[in-house]
């Protein structure tokens, strides 16, 4: 599908993206492009095979690339769109795996005047606590969401290779407005996070934290296993999606407010109903997942 | 070890307590008790061979049992502890499996005055989000904690007879205070499972609901599995332990109002580290719990 696949950042997810595109034969060369702090890093990648070469400078990294994969932590995307500029070319298609899609449009924007028709906004629904090329795994994205946020100027061409491409590694593919995308992740993955930090936060500060550790079981294992998620990746996209994030943060709090008070006051119909219908709920979430499997 | 074991509630708890004992020959005869309405279930764990024979009478549940084990809901407790008066045996050791020991033991001294001596309060720290004996597991409490919390009253004999039956079904047993097990419990579960419940009653009441779930993923779904626990259970316990619960609500409420200002006033630093204190304090969890496996 590609001569060259250029991948910026060989993290968990793009160094999944690289032997997901190698086993199902998408590129014909892998190269890696990071910073100089990232070397270790890419010289495991390629030691892995998970990469055929790596580059500290962007020219050789991009050069001849039929796709450019933006994988690196949505804080670093206007950063990266610098770099991009003077080598950007029309025979070239770009995307990015980015969490928040609003703040790398912007970037975007920022960087180039308007979106460029060749840079195809995605975010693969998918992930793991573990971060680095060493987590990476070749079947990540297989039965996954890959959302993918074009704006107006997106070129439909450069739209199908990229949507060929994320279902050739097995993913579902769909499109959304990055607006839409961003209210509906931030609910759906953001939120809980910080909710599982705040959880982990709380208790971890507690003069009986180790007793509390101790006793807990295997619920409370699942529910905290994304507050092992990384921090410095969850900031930036904690910031990148705060104005969605921000409101929902308000009900939850509203939310907890009204249990708080009908615990108070034993009001056990209500707190039973509540109960019943984050039940029902749940329970047409897992409806809604079934369809992938 | 018993030549008759009698289970008050055959359920998941109930069942899988049975299912332990009979494979580890901790009992002769196993019989179950429960009301009318808990028939049909009571029927199918004798089908299934989890109980040797059921009863809806208390009475011949109860006859020459040496050991009574209460597996029911919380809320029930104070009702099976009339059931038991009349019956109550100095032969015959009790125990129950309640998710909150300060509330079973005022149900106790509410019925009986005192704490019978051979009643020993207990918590197996082990479950699942199904309910119903089908759902029972021989190695539900393997590697789980069982927690006893003994008062002043409680014979020696009798903590050591329950210790060893647990035990042998592969609990690791500790013990405790009820008002300390009530407050470590309240911070490590039922906080928790009210967060689940809290979240997922928020997003499955939006208009975008359809679409939240859709695109939802494994972090997701591991967060919210509690979010199918038993409604009546929960609100049994979360009712139960109201006094330890809700001042954690209130705590968290103000880590939630922490982060939406730290967010709003885009203070980086002091979230990227209260992520990572949440991040290490994962961790500490996670060398707990190792040293169980």
């Amino acid at each position: 599908m590609f001569n060259k696949l250029c991948i910026i950042g060989v993290g968990l997810i793009g160094g999944s993206i690289a032997k997901a595109a190698r086993q199902q034969g998408l590129a014909k060369t892998i190269v890696g492009f990071g910073r100089q702090q990232d070397e270790e890093n890419l010289h495991i990648a390629q030691q892995l095979g998970v990469i055929d070469d790596y580059h500290l400078d962007i020219a050789p990294a991009v050069s001849q690339a039929d796709c450019v994969l933006i994988a690196s932590p949505v804080g670093s995307a206007e950063a990266i769109f610098k770099l991009l500029k003077p080598h950007w070319s029309e025979e070239t298609v770009y995307s990015d795996v980015g969490s928040t899609k609003l703040s790398i449009i912007s970037a975007a924007q920022a960087v180039f005047g308007s979106i460029p028709c060749n840079f195809v906004p995605a975010h693969p629904i998918a992930g793991a606590e573990q971060s680095g090329v060493t987590a990476a795994l070749t079947d990540l994205f297989c039965h996954k969401r890959l959302i993918i946020t074009p704006v107006a100027e997106t070129h439909p061409d450069a739209i199908t290779k990229i949507t060929v491409f994320w279902q050739a590694m097995g993913a579902v593919v769909s499109e959304m407005a990055a607006h839409h995308h961003d209210t509906v992740l931030a609910a759906t993955s953001h939120l809980p996070h910080l909710l599982a930090f705040a959880l982990v936060d709380l208790l971890g500060r507690k003069d009986e934290q180790e007793e509390i550790f101790k006793y807990a079981a295997g619920g409370f294992k699942d529910f905290t296993r994304i507050a092992s998620s990384d921090p410095t990746m969850w900031l930036d996209i904690s910031m990148a999606n705060k104005h969605a994030l921000l409101p929902l943060l308000a009900q939850l709090r509203t939310e907890l407010e009204k249990i708080e008070r009908l615990l108070a006051e034993n009001q056990a119909d209500e707190l039973v109903a509540l109960f019943l219908q984050a039940n029902k709920a749940r329970q047409r979430f897992l409806e809604c997942q079934a369809i992938l499997e």
